[in-house]
């Protein structure tokens, strides 16, 4: 058997898998993210710890197909990173410089692009290859993988469906500068947003009235428990995230949309919000898209990671 | 040297192209479409005239690299028609039946990606490999091409960029029986809309109102000469187009989004209308895409129709 290593690199932590190439994980772990002194530590860390998982396990290195490693950051083709909010680093030539560390092969993705492909490979795309994966958290993220490879394009920021302007009379300002982004309705953080408004509009009575801090969990909390201004919050959450899906797929024409992040776990009463809207909007050729809640959770990076190398 | 034999086929004409596969068109002509008794008489009468055109040029079956056919309906990845509007085919085998009528490889592709496709390799896109094309005619078609090849999709319909939904309040139907989408805006037909409904509303003198007949041209030729009424024509065309093309981009990420098409033909003057609303909503990552006009007009069919049996 041949073996390959996923790794997900964020802002706190790296977390790791080593898998068999034919999906199975046999074992996850993770280490700290040292992203002081411009993050210099991480990779040379990440080495290290494969390293000593391979020693441990005691794998040759030439049983290794290689690393595959997902970044929150735009990717160039030739694994390059520009700049990152969380790590420290500026320009870096990661799989340059990965390959040398630990002299082998590495392929280099953007996390959310990863993530998707994860989903594809060992997830909820499952057997499919052309996937739209969105991440609801406390932003907005997007991958599309398409006959299986990630959507990366010209500037490394394919996919980035959080950025969608899904409002064009949207007054306050979304993180990236624009007003009426995707993200500033349908992240945690815009569920919240949508919930304070429609509890400052008038006086109706809500569960939601109750709470100290209304967050995106409360919403469909009361959802649950049929509460009205929890359902008018999530209509008009799943009105944008249906129609935005509804023009992503005239355009990439996916198999299957896979909705993950922390909002997701509101779990299913979460898609029926999404499909209706969606199937209000879609074109003809799309309508029979599946929707699929994403099944691998945190592991989706290490996994996605992992398949990159395989590819 | 090489060649390969690119197919447009068309409802009312097949156009065909004879390329050395260094991309040099060496004799282009037409034949009739035999649309009529389920356009059985298509594909062996293409078959009869490249097999004519080889006798006269003198060139052996295994100077032929291939032929790629570009058809105005989704085709599959085998090469597989579900259903034509134009050319009274249902469910046809296209690639199987080409191949044993030619004996050469074929590949099989829609039109509009492989518009997009020869715009890439030979015109607008020339050395690029990440690019949108907008085909503006009587509907709006779209292709898209990322990493050199066409995006197909599941259903065969990626890129169908027409379909996109940019103005949920309109109330008259698209073809496609949604309502607000790009192509009511955006298409000869779409301009010739907006123009009719701006002429309605109020009574303010414009050039448009001495025409009997206020087509897309006769809206940019009025632009050309001024006209105000015309300019806010324009300028709404191009809100919705400037807008969509901006969604698009934050999705795929091209390099060079194409604008071809028979509107097309108004020159310049129709993307500097595109690319300042284009401008105002794309996200920071796409702001630096180039607009560029179509340069085969109707050849871009035959070339990318031949590209396909290059990949």
């Amino acid at each position: 058997m041949k073996y390959c290593f996923g790794v997900d690199i964020g802002g706190t932590t790296v977390k790791m898998g080593l898998f068999q190439i034919d999906g199975v994980l046999l074992e996850k772990w993770e280490i700290p993210s040292h992203t002081e002194n411009e993050g210099a530590a991480i990779l040379p860390d990440v080495a290290a710890s494969i390293e000593e998982l391979c020693e441990k396990k005691k794998i040759a290195k030439d049983q290794i197909e290689g690393v595959g490693i997902g970044v929150p950051a735009p990717v160039t083709e030739v694994g390059i990173v520009q700049n990152t909010a969380n790590l420290g680093w500026g320009y870096k030539e990661v799989k340059k410089e990965m390959e040398e560390l630990t002299g082998l092969k590495v392929r280099l993705g953007n996390d959310a692009n990863v993530a998707a492909l994860g989903e594809m490979w060992l997830g909820a795309g499952k057997g499919e290859k052309n996937i739209v994966m969105v991440t609801l958290g406390t932003g907005v993220g997007g991958g599309v993988i398409l006959e299986g490879h990630p959507l990366v394009g010209t500037n490394g920021a394919g996919g980035e469906i959080g950025h969608i302007c899904v409002n064009e009379t949207e007054t306050e300002t979304c993180g990236c500068g624009k007003k009426g982004c995707l993200e500033q309705y349908a992240s945690a953080t815009g569920i919240a947003r949508l919930a304070a408004l429609r509890l400052e509009k008038d006086a109706k009575s809500s569960l939601l009235r109750s709470q100290e801090h209304v967050d995106a969990k409360a919403v469909f909390d009361a959802l649950k428990a049929q509460d009205e201004i929890a359902e008018e919050i999530v209509e008009e959450f799943g009105k944008y995230l249906g129609h935005a899906l509804a023009n992503i797929a005239v355009v990439v024409d996916p198999a299957v949309i896979v909705i993950g992040g922390g909002v997701s776990k509101a779990g299913e009463i979460l898609l029926d919000y999404i499909v209706k809207n969606y199937r209000a909007n879609a074109f003809f050729a799309n309508q029979d898209v599946q929707f699929k809640l994403a099944e691998l959770g945190n592991d989706a990076g290490i996994c996605g990671a992992a398949k990159l190398i395989l590819d």
